[in-house]
């Protein structure tokens, strides 16, 4: 295991020189199964796809679905088959990095496989983590799946919609939040409905153009 | 990784073998985090355990926390963590299986880690898993996660209250599910507001009785 992930931070460090040089960011999306990532990319793409040039790296076990609710956008979007692997590795980003014109883009999404688990050992070379994560989940899930929440750069709790027809409690997820990772924003989103979108857009805007700004 | 499912086999048929030779069923259950799988717990304990002698080993990643909500049944209850390890293996289980009296359980139910990838992949010696999935999680699950549906012996339907404010669509779920698995039954469940458990009851019990009752 040691070795494995030895190898994956080799090829993970090689990504993002990478990137680097191009300055295009490149964001590692998190989340269970179904909590909502590719509405929220359906979402942030209609804000952004105006402002910034964007590409989309699909990661799922089997099926080109998320892609392919993706292709109205226009934009460059590779999808990467795991065939039964629980996450994307930086073999896999590295391999595909070629199908993009890296000078042409300022930001690649990932969307990992949907799992709380085992993407968040996994460094892809990206320049941050976000965690997603669903009200229908629970309000428990930072505590019980920390790691994730540990390390990723912001959260996004989606379907806030949803809570008065769940027993979450906002108050309880706040504080195990607090006690796991104080310094991240967490963002109250529906993706649906739209809640809590425009601050999600300003501060996503605002890694981007930081990025592309750098010397 | 071959190796490791093959030793995992091994220990998975001689957890099986003791079970079999005490008459306990033991049943696996496996979802996404937040899916409902501690809430079903609850349910089928406040509506089996004085029909049938229940154990219970809980498999999380850290915490105590479902642990302590089953504690009320006062039944024998086993916690695993697995301390970032994204499934339980055959390994974990038969190190514990000692802290129950088999000879006093007709059934051992198993609650893996949340998570719909990892957990489907390893054989804990267990008679069945049973795939546990919430409607928010969205209508498409079976086919972008189709292992664990093909290795199930039965599918709960979980959180189906929640249908009217999704775009959950069952006829899409339906359909998918017939072209993974046909042959097993789905039980459309609300385990909060009670929908549809009296047919899951009977299922359960029928399996337990039938195990119980083999030559």
């Amino acid at each position: 295991m040691r070795n494995i992930l030895d190898r994956n931070q080799n090829r993970a460090n090689e990504v993002r020189r990478l990137l680097a040089e191009e300055k295009v960011l490149m964001v590692n999306i998190i989340s269970s199964p179904g909590a909502g990532k590719t509405t929220l990319l359906e979402r942030t793409l209609g804000e952004l796809n105006t402002k910034f040039r964007i590409g989309i790296i699909e990661g799922d076990i089997t099926t080109d679905r998320d892609a392919r609710r993706l292709q109205k956008f226009n934009i460059p979007i590779t999808l990467i088959n795991t065939e039964g692997g629980c996450h994307l590795d930086s073999h896999s980003i590295s391999k595909v990095l070629d199908t993009f014109s890296l000078k042409d883009l300022d930001v690649i999404f990932v969307e990992n496989v949907g799992n709380l688990v085992c993407p968040s050992q996994f460094d892809l070379g990206e320049n941050f983590k976000l965690a997603v994560v669903s009200t229908a989940e629970g309000d428990d899930k930072p505590a019980k799946y920390p790691m994730l929440f540990r390390e990723a750069r912001a959260v996004l709790l989606n379907k806030v919609d949803l809570i008065p027809y769940t027993n979450f409690r906002m108050l309880n997820f706040r504080k195990d939040m607090e006690k796991i990772n104080r310094n991240i924003p967490v963002f109250e989103l529906s993706c649906t409905r739209g809640d809590g979108l425009g601050a999600w857009f300003e501060w996503i805007s605002s890694r981007i153009t930081e990025n592309c700004n750098r010397e």
